[in-house]
């Protein structure tokens, strides 16, 4: 069998990255475009697509966005504060301009595709992925289907515990809420919290390294008790650049205190896990993405 | 076509409820037979329906137990208090007498189940189904199938952020979380909260209830973007006996301040809904699950 090219393009709210490649995870070509106006980002990646003779394109995009084909507004951009792209119809952009089977789900959803079909969730039917970065997202793989429901997933926002050593008070990371994880955790609330300074520079700041690996714990055994994933891989600049991970490791084996009892928890090193293809987890489960869009369209799904 | 008669058991800790029925949700007989010896119960259970003429049988079981068809605890009970039934085969012990298709999931699933097929979840295919009684447990369906992964969810056990209000300090009703919803609305902690009162003799107590509606709630948006639902069923003793579905209503909508918005959560009191079925709803869902199994075992898959 030929191999067959496929498109992918992991869509974020400050560049849009482009690339062409095969089901087996292989990159052909990879490039980023600055996200600027909707309407002219879009022609400027219809166009880059455009002679690549892809069979089929997989889109992760930014949310909140309708990712359930069931939707009226199935593939625009949903209430965002980049006003801009408010309701735009991102994915209808591009079918109308590219006429290939396309793939859409979220950006953390195509990642936690890519872990599962080339990396550390390999073999995996339910898993959780996790970003920690200038937001907190997570993208969730039940029984080998990406999570939607009513809209998808929004994991980076539920509701912790506050530590009563924190000091952020009232000055979380989040407009919506004083106490969710993004709120505590993401780059903006450590910003706030420690003078300015970013993730990398309080590495070897056991204080405050214990406070965010304190939060990650809560939000894991969250995950744990809510999804029953059998792996929940971390990405994201400040988990990359900090050791939150392993410290919060030891924290959701106190946290749950025996409750659940299964050979997963009983490994939690290879439980909760740090996220591996250097970053290309969007990108290879966008080409996984498009793979399955082209698949329902040759078996006429 | 003609109608095929199909077997339910919901196994409780303190209870068996077996029954027969069709499904279409028709109920032939219903019985109860109390929890004892795990060997002499199924016996008496396996002799309930040994000569009814069932095609299948669907069971909905108390936790934790294995539920995923893959594992090789398949329909074992797990690591329970109730020490007799550790590691029981509850659904072997049925089907080498019974010699029939079965399906096998939890208690609450097989409730989601159940208000899925006939009850307020009917045409969803994302649904949580939350029961409040002496414990806390949560059944949830992901695009029409219910959630398994690892074992099954423990949402019951997720962590709030205690309210200082509270004075239940250490006294958690739940022996390995000093701050997880069912140790914190439960009946036992409301007995250890309140003077070894029940909830319904609380109903009227507006702080008892502005207490407990607020954990509830938190535990509700939680839920709601972990899971992503298109609608969250409310049941059990302490729910059905109390306002507090009513008062979480607007403490959730509060919570999420904005930050969600789909035609669902605007529409709040359809959004969180008390359970249907006049508490049919297990027993229904096991003959949806008995149904399936026979559809399986037909198209022998």
């Amino acid at each position: 069998m030929s191999k067959t090219l496929l498109g992918a393009l992991e869509a974020g709210g400050t560049k849009m990255v482009v690339a062409t490649g095969y089901a087996d995870g292989t990159v052909v070509e990879c490039e980023e475009i600055p996200t600027g106006d909707p309407v002219k980002t879009m022609e400027a990646v219809a166009d880059w697509f455009r002679d690549k003779g892809i069979a089929a394109l997989g889109i992760g995009a930014f949310g909140p966005t309708a990712v359930n084909p069931a939707s009226p507004r199935y593939g625009q951009i949903l209430e965002t504060p980049k006003t801009a792209w408010r309701y735009f119809d991102l994915l209808g952009s591009l079918k109308s301009e590219l006429d290939v089977p396309c793939g859409y789900d979220t950006d953390v959803n195509s990642a936690c595709l890519g872990e599962a079909t080339h990396g550390c969730a390999r073999g995996l039917d339910t898993a959780v992925y996790l970003t920690i970065g200038t937001g907190v997202g997570a993208g969730v793989m039940i029984d080998g289907e990406l999570l939607h429901g009513m809209m998808h997933p929004e994991a980076g926002h539920i509701l912790l515990q506050l530590d009563p050593r924190d000091t952020i008070g009232s000055e979380s990371g989040c407009p919506y809420h004083p106490n969710c994880l993004e709120g505590l955790i993401a780059g903006p609330a450590i910003k706030r919290r420690w003078n300015n300074k970013q993730a990398d520079e309080l590495a070897d700041d056991g204080e405050a390294m214990d406070l965010l690996a304190g939060y990650l714990a809560q939000a894991l055994v969250i995950y744990t008790l809510c999804y029953s994933p059998q792996r929940i891989i971390i990405g994201g600049g400040v988990a990359d650049h900090t050791p939150i991970v392993s410290l919060a490791r030891k924290k959701v084996v106190a946290l749950l205190n025996g409750y659940i009892v299964t050979p997963e928890i009983s490994d939690i090193d290879t439980y909760i896990v740090e996220n591996s293809l250097d970053g290309k987890q969007g990108i290879l489960g966008c080409l996984e993405l498009a793979r399955r869009a082209q698949q329902r369209s040759v078996s006429g799904r």
